[in-house]
């Protein structure tokens, strides 16, 4: 696959730069019938917006959706949903030094050695608007979940050394602070920390963290297309991301296996477990207990103060990167991570929907 | 896709159940051309072998490879390559509990309820064994890695609390000790380490890394086949791992940016960078210096110690799992880190092969 | 695949339906570095834009299509390419009968028997519109191989009885005649034959063909992506085309084999073959000749004469279809059937550029 | 994709050279629960073995299949089901003109062309014999789709100019002769032009089909997953297919639409068609009426006439090839053509089987 596809059954194909005339997604596969309108999509698009906090970049961008195919009379129809936002920002400029300069901690230099030249503007391609896609797209796999009884929760969980208190976890809390934060002390703390960060002229890494509730157990594939190994390419798929954890994550590389191993149980005349230390997946399928997982995001590449680096033209230089740029990536990046695991979930949902011959049964006979 | 293929022009499709009776994989789109035996299978495969120390189960197995196709005159013809190993040491014998349980840890209620019933024989498809078929392939992608000049390495970097001490590491000692660490003094200590744990009737976690040189920049797609993104699938994909990072990882959600961002340098006539906080991964695409990836092990579910759990008469019940069990996955784990990195970066390798018309004119005209 | 991506190296996602706001495509995959402007594309669509002949729907649209993605400083940047032409014509109507009835020849109630309900209107996803994607992404394919010297030719070989005769053929008469037949008699004839048709209110078949020259030898691969394979899947996709034919096409099964075979013979130093019975491809792979293909149409199932059909409430009816129709498929199509043999050229000669390590090795040594 | 798997969801993965040491298939994706054994796949594997009749190859293999993994305790698991098949008769033996001389009509240049080299033993990869993967798979589709009520009947529909005559079509003649004719006069009256052909030393062209019967209707995804689409593509694929074709096939490009179009009836309560011009598929889709396709084989290219051609140092010659051939592809191919469409209706009716919500509901509420 060329790169800009995901997903087997319910698929996406995300296109668009930051400063070309556009960018969306064609959603393929999503089951005919989901009542779906733009105002579904807007709502998670406006949670990723810019220029909405302190800890935003200033880009002021509606980014208003329009739904040009799939649906009518109000539903789904089983054929490719494309959405576009246009981008209105887009005032020519003087991109100086980004045109020929290799930012550190950006994909400049990668891009032309791949595809010899880039396209520099607002970094292209590689830029945080690629995921307007992502969200659109994630919007209605939520909605399909959300049909069956499956609903994500995501979440900034550190920034820095700030993390959440697990004991003040209050999910009601998330949408009223601009960290995107389940804990209100915790939010107050770090808006003051970014402050001071940001008068550095720096920026700071986070980290994000999912909750998925009502999944059945069996959801995954046993080899490849292991539930955690697609939400780990899902995830890691997220620019600046650099690392994906399951459950108890990096922990596990020191915990006894007594302690690791869950416990099986019979709760409500079903089986459960008595701890998740699993994250809800076991042998890379859904254990009908909630999915858990965490992506760690790099502090913003794009900083003001100044940097050595290269140049196209093979000569070192300094660059100071003027501009918008966020000092944080992971607050708005919460409604990203939320999308890529509907997104993940709901395919390997759909494909589970065939792994045993009494499923058939069910729809045809 | 069902599950059990990887990859895209490179593709593996394993198979395989830990006590049926054979395992393999079907390795297509292996360029033409690339000098291949069954020896060069073997020495990867012998890499996982069991019963080699005192950490790895006493299963007694040769599992010698044969290669039954798509190698002619000692040269891959271009056509897929399948390969072997079958299963000796599969005495019939009473599976007792296991049959009717759920071990904690274990895939066992996640493929009942998937599936509706499951091999129960050494855990079937999601055994250790199942990465026989990886690591054969593994093999073959690491020679015609080889060939356009680029080594992987990869080691156990810790187990429980002991790690590796960077400062002690000697690439030539990983081959020495039963753990494939490469710190003779840490490999020392953690085997007294683990004696302890498996006299405790216990098991313990454990991670692997994995260092790819010889990379040209470039590699890795910008979006969904991210570089990052399709090596953390390929990681997370294998059995026991809950957390992939690359580059500095989960250290890079507490990080600066003015810290974490790599300056760019010219070396020797070239762009290289200063320090390598990305792991040789920027925007999704290789930047041109070594690929660093770590992969956390679980420690192994199977322990000696009582456990209480569930059968599949819905009963609540403890169970001490009998027979041959690793107190430890990591060791035995690291050639297939280092083969699913292989087969990953061929992949987005040959696909970047095609990235831009001047190498097409190179090919065609 | 949920059906609307097609390629593996060079990717189309088409969407829109024939009376939504727009349709388009999205390309990925393609090479950087091709000099593309929406003129290139432009010239494609209007080759089945309608209203432009007596035989041709008149819907009147311009077709318009803009580039929004992809394309930096008029090249292709190796991203996605997305194109959108927006529906002008798409007055609001009272759909009548084609609202309940299943239109006979028409997907109605397929539609209606896999997703529950369907967007009636001018036979949504299942129109002839949904092409204009396929064209839009064609016209770039065929850019890209004609950098590499590949050139393609389609036009109607047929309509009803009337066969253009390959003595007379003049690749020049193609764009002259509406019909897009390279034998300027056999189209005047044709044009009369089809008057008539018109007068009865009926419809007719017909055939097209396309020839593709400067393929180099080796290009498909040995199974089941055959060359010929692909070309057949391309094809038959197309709505309305019932049979694919490669070379001789179905008259091989009347052919001996001393008659069939394609003699090798050396020309200007090279293998080349006496007779093209083969339509240039062998074993799945081109063999250097030309590359000839054949797909035949049935006639447009829309016709205003009253035809005998059922209808949602399970109700035996008859129906008149009014509105704008073709009386024939194939000269509209010439476009298409060119679009989809470039694409499917173009991805399979991408991925034979992968095919042996001394390719590989041009490219990174 | 690399080319040697077929499918999406229900998938194959072939392997093996004539004179390798086995030829095999890992079929992934079939649902659990179904019985099966090695005798199901061994019946259809002794419908394409050689040496049956005086119209197949004299090599004398018993082309018995072994099943070594996938199926537990006699019932499919749902997990990869590996099948191999050892070849016998590949004594050594010297292949002289074969191993440098390109043999009309076959694939020997092409192989060349793209890989360097070829596997020229019994034509390698391009063999016949590379279908045994095929129809093994083809055996456990069509025991899949038999489960929900689907049968599929292949025969042969012509040889030369010998056509069956449908007023004679009687299928339980088609397992009667070796010729798999399900006209017995037609099929004696071509026995003896057959012999004709032979005493020639030459071969002959013939025609297979395939009629499907019980599908439901919307089986096909509406753009690029046609269903007739896929069936093109996978009958394309088998060796010497030079056309496809559905239901009236090239016929339709004569027709009338008022005559081609088949009028929807109600018949038992059921939407049903008073006609099938359109072989049960209207917009890629199944049409609840038998399905029908047909494919025309050229004649066999091995012949032991003299012909003219090239070898590898690019000389001309004459080569007239000794060994064991049939005179005719078709009959042994009649279980290939019905295992195509088995595996490729199966995959699309899994997909199917997600196409809406209310699907998704029956099986996951």
């Amino acid at each position: 696959m060329a790169g800009s596809t995901y997903g087997n059954l319910f698929t996406i194909s995300t296109w668009g730069e930051s400063h070309g005339k556009a960018l969306g997604v064609v959603v393929d596969g999503c089951p005919a019938g989901i009542s779906l309108c733009e105002e579904d999509i807007q709502i998670y698009l406006n949670r990723r917006k810019p220029g909405q906090s302190d800890f935003s970049t200033k880009r002021n961008e509606a980014d208003a959706v329009q739904i040009l195919s799939g649906v009518f009379e109000g539903k789904t129809t089983g054929t490719p949903i494309s959405m576009v936002v246009f981008n209105e920002d887009q005032h020519s400029k003087d991109y100086g030094d980004i045109a020929t300069c290799y930012r550190p901690g950006h994909a400049d230099y990668s891009f032309d050695a791949k595809y010899g030249f880039r396209d520099y503007r607002g970094g292209g391609r590689s830029s945080g608007r690629e995921t307007i896609g992502r969200v659109a797209a994630g919007a209605i796999a939520a909605k399909v979940l959300g049909t069956l009884g499956i609903e994500l929760t995501a979440y900034t969980r550190s920034v820095g050394t700030n993390t959440i208190n697990y004991d003040n976890f209050d999910k009601s809390e998330i949408m009223k602070n601009s960290l995107y934060m389940p804990d209100k002390a915790c939010a107050e703390k770090t808006a003051t920390y970014l402050k001071d960060i940001m008068k550095d002229l720096d920026s700071i890494g986070s980290s994000v963290e999912c909750v998925i509730t009502g999944v059945p157990a069996g959801v995954g594939e046993p080899v490849f297309d292991k539930l955690d190994a697609l939400l780990a390419r899902g995830l890691m798929s997220i620019g600046a991301v650099k690392a994906v954890e399951i459950g108890d994550g990096t922990l596990v590389s020191q915990a006894l296996g007594s302690n690791n191993n869950d416990s099986f149980i019979i709760k409500d005349g079903k089986v459960a477990k008595a701890t998740n230390h699993s994250g809800g997946i076991l042998g890379g399928m859904s254990d009908g207990s909630d999915i858990l997982v965490r992506a760690s995001f790099k502090p913003t590449p794009s900083i003001y103060k100044e940097q050595h680096t290269v140049n196209s033209s093979m000569e070192e230089t300094d660059i100071a990167i003027k501009g918008r740029h966020d000092p944080i990536i992971g607050p708005r990046a919460v409604v990203v991570v939320e999308s890529m695991c509907a997104i993940t979930l709901l395919d390997l949902l759909m494909i589970n929907a065939t792994s045993k011959i009494d499923n058939l049964l069910k729809i045809y006979k």
